[in-house]
């Protein structure tokens, strides 16, 4: 099913609209761009009605506070209309302003959609931070050992918020509350790559855009597909080249990765 | 005569301002190195003026509308100074908001170069927008079949504006209302790099300041230059590259381009 | 020494708090993840007081003028914790405002190190500007010539500012105002990538927050990585390869260095 998730948006483009930090916005648009989407990304108040009226969907990562109101109205504005959105809350727990904007954007919007790593996450549902700037703690992180309770947890928060639960790190957890895809693609070193977690929002709205009526199957798909291009980006390093070169790596992957390719390599299964 | 410019450009140099978005401001700058200028991108409209001052010339790119003011203050001070200026109006026609910015700049300053997509610039002479985001509507583009038509209204508009117009495509029109070059240049490939039209904007700005007497010719050979880089980079694409590498495989042609390979490189007509 | 310096970042990590300029922001972020860092780039100033509490050091990069409400209060913060705090006053003497705002910041906070190119050096020496754009004025270029009495020059700032002084240039100095290493690592062409300069304040970051207790050796060892990272990166340019690879290149560099590769490849003496 992943396969004709990535077919659908080969075939049928995606405009998406994203108000996303300054650090990774470049990686964010061209990755729009190589998984089969177009990129708009004007992270203005004044036209963040217009914009995501004209957009198929939106994707709002919270790097930029100060870009706040902005994510607001756009937000209200694709929720109104009914158009994918989705939250990475960037840093929820790193700061107390920062987990509350999170919150507040949380509160005035139903996300079809809330991606973050395991401390951003917890944050959220336990309300108290021990996010280390943008990276996950360590005590926060998924494991073989670990995972039957953060399935639940997910699970849970994902029913509280009415949002499908994308929780990334070794494992990813992808869930709707009744279902919750265990994904086991990706590389240790991606981690070193700024803003590989920015990108999967960026690309996982553009999946949404295809495929509204399987938001889980188009979520869990993306998510594998991110980490299958760390896997295929991996495999064309050679020697001197680090993580500058594996950053347009992954992207490339992206690029030249067909639904096929993402349905043999997807490693997932169901719980 | 492309060959004089890019040389010119090459042995003297150009300190390019540039005021534009954050997707592709990186690459702004690092193409202005490639062709032999200089970049400074100051967008605080605090030190707006005092900066187009020292600078050769003025770019000014619409992308974050939140940078307004001193898009203004800096395009005034370069037209009191008598410095080239570049509007490149980035998604005027994606919203109302944005297409009456650039007509408040064009109202306020005349620039010496204003370029668009078919979407963009259409959007500022016929006063409403059907532009998709920051790409070209497929209706407004620039065929063999309508070629004859949009030679007459770029012509038209550059009379109004008293601008040189670039209305780029699949095919680029560059006219200063009596002569149009025709340039086919480039790869359709492009689209995929987020960024080559606003990376077009700071190439021109510095062709212009190196090429005061010739801005019609500077300009028609920036906007070769650009599409022959496209196709230079692409030439040099290998196994597993995708729009990631290829958007620094344009900007390394540029970096590698000499004026004699632009001049045989150059594929355009003037009509 | 070098050795240690890097292998103790390499070991402990370093959280670095970096607020910069929109322009080469991506490329900080992944320079402090190749060498053993994470970077945090949180720019608004409504959470620079938390972000900067829980960073071990801060990087100020004053391109982005509009920032300086954030700078000011994390600096602040930095200075009242006592962790390390880096200053690069971008474009200090291109316009009388940015100086000024160089100055505030050093009237208001004794950073351990403030590094800067030989004209921004020099206009806060002097307290007026030769700088053109973001790139040394030629009369300051520090040469064999005058190396003797541009060791002077920094030593005495050294001692005024109370802080490290780094200027950099086709010769580093680098002082306590006791002790001038002169290193002479680097290539010509890395002034053709936009941003080594903002890179080195990220990566020079992470070594004083690794090594607290020797902030000369550790600033002397960033700045000799820095150089060296660009005559390692240029020995992998192929045919076709521009300054948008080697901006790659040099980051891969610094992924792939070794403490040792560092020790054996620093050039350089005291002075």
């Amino acid at each position: 099913m992943f396969k004709e998730c990535f077919d659908r948006l080969r075939r049928e483009g995606a405009l998406v609209h994203s108000i996303t930090n300054h650090v990774t916005i470049n990686d964010v648009a061209n990755i729009i761009l190589a998984c089969g989407g177009s990129p708009t990304m004007a992270e203005s108040a004044e036209d963040a009605a217009d914009i995501t009226t004209i957009a198929g969907g939106l994707n709002i990562n919270m790097g930029n506070i100060d870009g706040i109101n902005g994510m607001m109205i756009a937000g209200k504005k694709a929720a109104e209309l009914g158009k994918p959105r989705v939250l990475d809350p960037v840093g929820a727990g790193a700061s107390d302003i920062r987990t509350n904007i999170a919150k507040r954007l949380m509160d005035e919007i139903t996300f079809t959609v809330i991606k973050g790593n395991a401390s951003e996450i917890k944050s959220l549902i336990y309300g108290e931070g021990q996010t280390q700037g943008v990276d996950a703690n360590d005590l926060d992180i998924v494991t073989e050992e670990n995972l039957e309770e953060n399935i639940t947890l997910v699970k849970n928060f994902s029913k509280k918020t009415k949002s499908i639960i994308i929780m990334t790190g070794k494992i990813d957890l992808v869930t709707d509350g009744d279902s919750c895809y265990v994904i086991r693609n990706g590389r240790e070193e991606m981690t070193l790559v700024t803003g590989t977690g920015c990108s999967l929002s960026g690309l996982l709205t553009a999946f949404l855009i295809a495929n509204p009526n399987e938001p889980l199957v188009a979520s869990a798909a993306a998510t594998a597909a991110m980490g299958l291009a760390g896997e295929i980006g991996w495999s064309f390093m050679v020697k001197g080249d680090g993580n500058a070169t594996y950053r347009n790596r992954i992207i490339d992957a992206i690029y030249n990765m067909s639904g096929e390719d993402l349905e043999k390599g997807a490693k997932y299964e169901i719980r």
